[in-house]
């Protein structure tokens, strides 16, 4: 159970550790989209994305608990090939303990090569979910590492809020956003920013934005049972992952709506991004803006937030 | 003469048009360099660059001395193929006036339209400095239009001297800068720094970086006398204009030294910034990081201040 409290404890537990990153906003975009902007660049966070939040929550709020007892925290461990990947190794480093990632073999070399630059060990396993899956429960009976979820998990949902907190601090108080964005993927920011909303700017809707090539949330939230995508083929590589039965009751408790976009969409919105707000993002940070172009007579002269997820993309292979 | 006064009338004037932009930091860039480096990313200003602050000042100034008298502004001019084509324009349309912006034809379309989208009218010549300036010559007999020069213009040069006061002001007081470093080219930029570093951080000291393809400042700044480049060959194209008299002037007085930089070293600092600062800059405003990175002995566990000049770059033609 996430409550504001919670929250709060986890922004001081990783405030001294993260950027405060800024708010932006783009007088071109708002003239393009008939709303009122306000982006929050967790591409200028550690490790390039928001992830760097949830995981330092939970793997610092774990080392305190040992800390508590007399004990300092062993090694940690997740499966991943992305942003959380290095979000758990950052965050292992901050707290002078192990991190052991599973990674796929078809992971890119750069996004190895920052995980290990981080200090954490990688272990190689075949690119499919069953592998990974092996991959860590071996870990963790070859080490007794605790697995640290990139989204399953209230404290990882708890960090993951924190980016929320500070836009909805820094410009949504005296004057209340209409709606806030964030992607959707495996649902962690989602729940995060639908909670931290809920309690600090209950008139705010929460909406998100999702790949109609990864579209299982947008299902799930109208069954209200965890569905599978009818299809995976988006080039917003971070949001593939499905919702978890934890994640989807935050959302369909908290959440309004989620809208699906076109990967042409997507590409439109995050050359957008780069060409005028001057921000390297990546594909999946550019889904909500590209919802919000989509239906944007719907939020016409609105106050929107949208949290721009991540900045970690290949130079050498940009789709433009 | 520029004095504090000065700049902070201009800091005042201009507020409320501009962005603060933050300041970041990047662990990875400081474990590289062994600095302790903070940016100033005026990529994210309006328009992209630091420009707008000069232009805003220049256009805001002549706007209020014009009012004092019962007037209005009538049309401003000048000649870019840059930034400063887009800060006129965009100044221009502040106030409510029109701006004259002789362009040469080769200019990329994407500018001129960046030009034309804040409501100048553009004037196409031929690309030579004789052309332009001829140019300039013709709109202001047919039209009465004030010139605004790009650098040699103190009310610019004290617009520009902003950028540095905010860093100083955010980051640089409780514990001065050692250095603070920026690109030179015509040197309002520069100027600018030099003097307000002088004013509120009289023990820092102000370097510049500059291309070894347009190494006209490194020469002037030996002689004491404004000098040619020995060629005129770089990627840095915001880059390849000379010194006048004024900014040589204050650069002698306030700048310590101008280290020069090969295109190559650009373009590695160049892809540093847009891999692990996730920003998108434009080649002139990486020539300081690649000065840094090139004499890091130098710069050892000093608190460096960079300002990053601006983001206009056209994506379809990138160097990597």
């Amino acid at each position: 159970m996430i409550l504001l409290d919670t929250i709060q404890a986890a922004h001081d537990r990783i405030r001294a550790h993260i950027h405060r990153t800024p708010v932006l906003t783009n007088q071109t975009i708002n003239s393009l989209s008939g709303a009122d902007i306000y982006f929050k660049p967790e591409n200028l966070q550690k490790i390039g994305a928001f992830k760097a939040r949830g995981g330092l929550n939970a793997v610092l709020h774990l080392s305190e608990l040992e800390r508590y007892h007399g004990r300092t925290l062993g090694p940690v461990t997740t499966h991943s090939s992305g942003n959380h990947a290095q979000a758990v190794a950052f965050a292992a480093r901050q707290v002078g303990t192990t991190a052991y990632i599973v990674m796929p073999r078809t992971a890119p070399q750069v996004k190895k090569d920052a995980v290990r630059d981080y200090g954490a060990e990688i272990i190689e396993c075949e690119p499919t979910l069953e592998a990974r899956e092996a991959g860590v429960l071996e870990v963790i009976g070859r080490t007794g590492a605790t697995l640290i979820h990139p989204f399953d998990d209230d404290r990882v949902i708890a960090g993951q809020a924190t980016a929320a907190k500070e836009l909805i601090e820094d410009v949504g108080l005296d004057q209340p956003f209409d709606v806030i964005m964030t992607p959707v993927g495996g649902g962690g920011l989602l729940s995060g920013t639908a909670l931290i909303t809920h309690f600090l700017s209950p008139e705010t809707l929460v909406i998100a934005g999702e790949p109609e090539g990864a579209a299982d949330a947008v299902l799930s939230f109208q069954s209200g049972r965890v569905e599978k995508a009818p299809y995976i083929n988006t080039i917003a590589d971070g949001l593939m992952t499905s919702l978890s039965e934890r994640t989807l009751g935050y959302i369909r408790e908290h959440v309004t709506d989620v809208l699906t976009v076109s990967d042409s969409e997507i590409v439109a919105a995050m050359r957008l991004v780069w060409e005028r707000m001057k921000l390297v993002i990546e594909p999946s940070s550019a889904v909500p803006l590209a919802a919000l172009l989509k239906h944007n007579e719907r939020f016409a002269g609105q106050k929107m937030g949208i949290i721009l997820s991540g900045g970690n993309v290949d130079l050498g292979r940009l789709p433009f």
